[in-house]
């Protein structure tokens, strides 16, 4: 199987999954309107889940098989759902495309919006804590615990704060690189290194075998932000499923370096993140390709 | 001590120990504009963390100490506040007053807002799943469960859902009392329900305790909402410290019962709340007062 293919596949396991879960949460009371909000913001589009992607491949190399890894990568791509239909809102980033289709306050309103976010970064947690996720509760609330932190105040959420005050507020007036790239680690790096670690603790990985997992995803996380700002520059609307250029104010490595310099400097992430599984050998082929493909197109 | 006294203390030990946990996330690297919003939304004010008192208090029933059971009374309190903050919204209800002072969308803005109230449920999530809530894993996990079912789609957004749906959208045309007491049951009661079961979580109740504990948080939940919207229609904004009236357009059990109706309801519900702490005998008595307390006055 190629590295399409087997994306692919993962994207297409991950949908039937969350598409099952939110069945449940329909037959569980939830109104239909939010559910299908939920909906329209978790399924369908043209999503590469990157990130459920990343958990499942990581605990493979531990030998979890991907439908035992599959309930700890949904709930890591509802939080992504959750960030996108947040940061698309009107007060936020204000986009009217996601994925190819309508953002969720177009498709619905803004107040439908906020709540079908809010319930997909609760749902993620409820995920999480429920023993169809792993049978040690241990191990349960450290994944929570680790999702907690990668997507609060002091990670994605964190970013996308220090990101909207460059936008909104001019502050600060000139980032630096520093800045820069403490945002963008917390706004994309975190969640993405969180990805890789969550296979590795659900793979009981030993603790250097975890550190070289954060190692990569750290990387990976890095060098995906700077491929997205360089076709953000030079991308166009219909490849990308979203608006290009809509990021023209903000600051990106690639505003702060130049091009050049950014390309250089995803080659040497790339570098990193692959040195990062040499440990792994061969079981970890697939992982060296997804590193390879997130500097070489926009996943 | 006398029950005023006693959830006064209550609130303070809760101020505090949230003050702390967002100094924390200040020192863990949180922006300083998303912590100075979260402080806003989770302390000062005129707030009787309602929610944390029955915490603490259905813990005390099984000799659970205060600072033990605090952490996860902050959590509850943390998903309560983080609740207002996106209620207040313009797209939502559109508050400028909460507790005494400016929402947090005016003192600020809305997109800082809507991430303070993401960042204080993320957070409640933290809480709950480290260490310092309990030394035993299940026990965590238990209540980030409990949580995130009680705060999720099927329970507190889905009221939400409800009760914007009727105010916004005129859905359903004519409400049915069973509609709003299902719509009042999810969008307040069962936070409020959760809040004493996981006091019996943390006390390792039995499970007739525990259902006798259920049973007691989803009668004072229905009591409390009765409360609420009997003062909202005859209160005002001073002694709330929010806009009076302003559920004017909404489907209540005042509107659809008629406020001698509701009155007797609510006496029915303090009698059934009362009689479900039988079993506890006189270690019971502040639960006991606090069921007179919601119903003869807003907490």
């Amino acid at each position: 199987m190629t590295f399409s293919q087997r994306l692919a596949q993962a994207a297409r396991m991950l949908e039937a999954r969350l598409a099952r879960i939110l069945d449940e949460a329909a037959a569980g009371g939830a109104p239909p309107r939010l559910v299908a909000a939920m909906r329209h913001a978790a399924l369908g589009g043209e999503a590469k889940r990157l990130r459920p992607f990343l958990v499942l491949e990581c605990a493979a190399l531990f030998g979890v098989a991907a439908e035992a890894a599959l309930p700890a990568a949904a709930a890591l791509e509802c939080v992504h759902c959750y960030s996108l239909v947040h940061d698309d809102l009107p007060a936020m980033d204000n986009d009217d495309l996601r994925r190819g289709k309508p953002t969720v306050h177009k498709a619905f309103d803004e107040w439908t919006a906020i709540l079908a976010g809010d319930a997909l970064l609760t749902m993620a947690f409820a995920l999480l804590a429920a023993p169809q996720t792993h049978a040690d509760p241990a191990l349960r609330v450290e994944l929570a615990a680790g999702l907690a932190a990668a997507a609060g105040a002091g990670g994605m959420l964190g970013g996308q704060c220090l990101d909207l005050e460059a936008d909104k507020l001019g502050v600060p007036q000139r980032p630096s690189e520093a800045h820069v790239k403490r945002l963008q680690a917390m706004k994309t790096g975190v969640l993405i290194r969180f990805a890789c670690e969550a296979g590795g603790i659900l793979g009981r990985a030993a603790p250097e075998q975890r550190r070289a997992l954060i190692v990569y995803g750290e990387r990976l996380g890095a060098a995906f932000q700077i491929a997205d700002d360089l076709l953000d520059t030079h991308g166009d609307a219909a490849v990308m499923g979203k608006a290009a250029r809509k990021d023209r104010g903000k600051a990106t490595l690639v505003s702060v370096l130049g091009a050049q310099a950014a390309k250089a400097r995803l080659a040497t992430l790339e570098g990193e993140a692959r040195a990062a599984l040499d440990s792994f050998g061969e079981r970890a082929d697939i992982l060296q390709e997804a590193a390879r493909f997130v500097v070489t197109r926009q996943m």
